[in-house]
């Protein structure tokens, strides 16, 4: 890809950018993992691969303003309809729509191109290990959600099973179980190598909250 | 403290609540860990305490309003106004009054009381550990810090005397250096035992984010 080509699609990605845990830094990211990947795999095309990293989050701001619609679906589209109005070839445009669909997980959408499933894969890759709990902690406040929820009896719930949401619920939802679902020989290296730094955090702060809550008790003592 | 008396406190906190991170389980647990370190202190008047833990954060939402403001001076204020109208004597009052203004960080303003040194201790004790990483990143995205920032020469930066704001900067400026800031003796054991979580995190924080940003050198074999 030439210079002036990568400079068009990463400032059509700025402009599109909400900030937050989605924001540019995330996109950077996202590619460096993406091409540490593809130097292990073989026959990727490195412009889609590129260009799909680059606008795989442009539909962020559409859900953002409307949670019904799919940021992948929309951004899907965006991504198309940009490359076409560039003057790319329609396989080029439909070939980086395809992945910027399957990035989100979901069951019944799978990654098919070796580039949709190393784009997976890198989306993946920044929700793992410590900065997965940083971008999760991020979200959490963003949207007002509590770190822990009590359980009837007032102990702190390890957000195992949780109905209402929390960071606990959301790392029994999703981040210790993402280790399992990437296509890649390298994306499973890189996620596995960062996992326990994750699992130490939840422990950590799960114990600490449960002392805290423990202290509670001296309360019944000094109110009467 | 009668039951009434604590929930006519306990409500006039919530009420002043601004949410995020400093809401009002921030309170009850700032409460726990001065209950907790109470039980080793001699002459504590529980009381004075309870009072203080429950409205120390009351200035928060008019510092958050206007940040030229310091929470703990309007707090302090706030709390003497309502329990003097709440029919409190004026000693109670005075005695609450000087631990709120003496429970933010203020080299020139120390904490005298042994009210007012539990309550410090009980506020920082929020600030160390696990929680104290996920109670800073959660201000972090609140008001749109980044993780981290680049060097100049395009590396990432530890955080240590950097000039911009970063979660890595307030590592090196706040939560590592928080562990000698301690009066009481629980206060301090406590802090420490907490401590190599928040070293941890940071650690593989940074480990990640500069192995991420490693990869970043294969962009210039294939952009040109």
């Amino acid at each position: 890809m030439k210079k002036e080509e990568f400079r068009l699609l990463y400032d059509y990605m700025t402009a599109c950018a909400e900030g937050g845990a989605h924001d540019t830094e995330h996109v950077r990211r996202v590619l460096a993992y993406a091409l540490e990947i593809a130097r292990t795999e073989k026959r990727v095309d490195h412009d889609v691969l590129i260009a799909a990293c680059l606008l795989h989050d442009v539909g962020r701001e559409a859900q953002a303003k409307d949670p019904a619609l799919c940021h992948a679906e929309v951004g899907a589209k965006m991504a198309y309809r940009f490359l076409r109005e560039q003057g790319y070839t329609g396989d080029f445009a439909a070939a980086v729509r395809d992945a910027v669909l399957t990035h989100r997980f979901r069951k019944d959408r799978p990654p098919r191109s070796m580039e949709a499933k190393i784009l997976f894969d890198a989306d993946k890759l920044d929700v793992v290990g410590a900065m997965g709990i940083a971008r999760t902690l991020e979200y959490r406040a963003e949207v007002g959600e509590p770190l822990y929820t009590l359980l009837p009896g007032g102990s702190v719930s390890d957000g195992d099973g949780d109905d209402s949401p929390s960071f606990f619920q959301e790392y029994h939802r999703k981040l210790k179980r993402i280790y399992d679902s990437f296509y890649t020989k390298r994306g499973t290296e890189i996620a596995e190598s960062r996992r326990a730094a994750a699992e130490r955090y939840y422990e950590a702060l799960l114990t600490e909250v449960r002392e805290t809550y423990a202290m509670q008790e001296h309360l019944e003592k000094v109110v009467e």
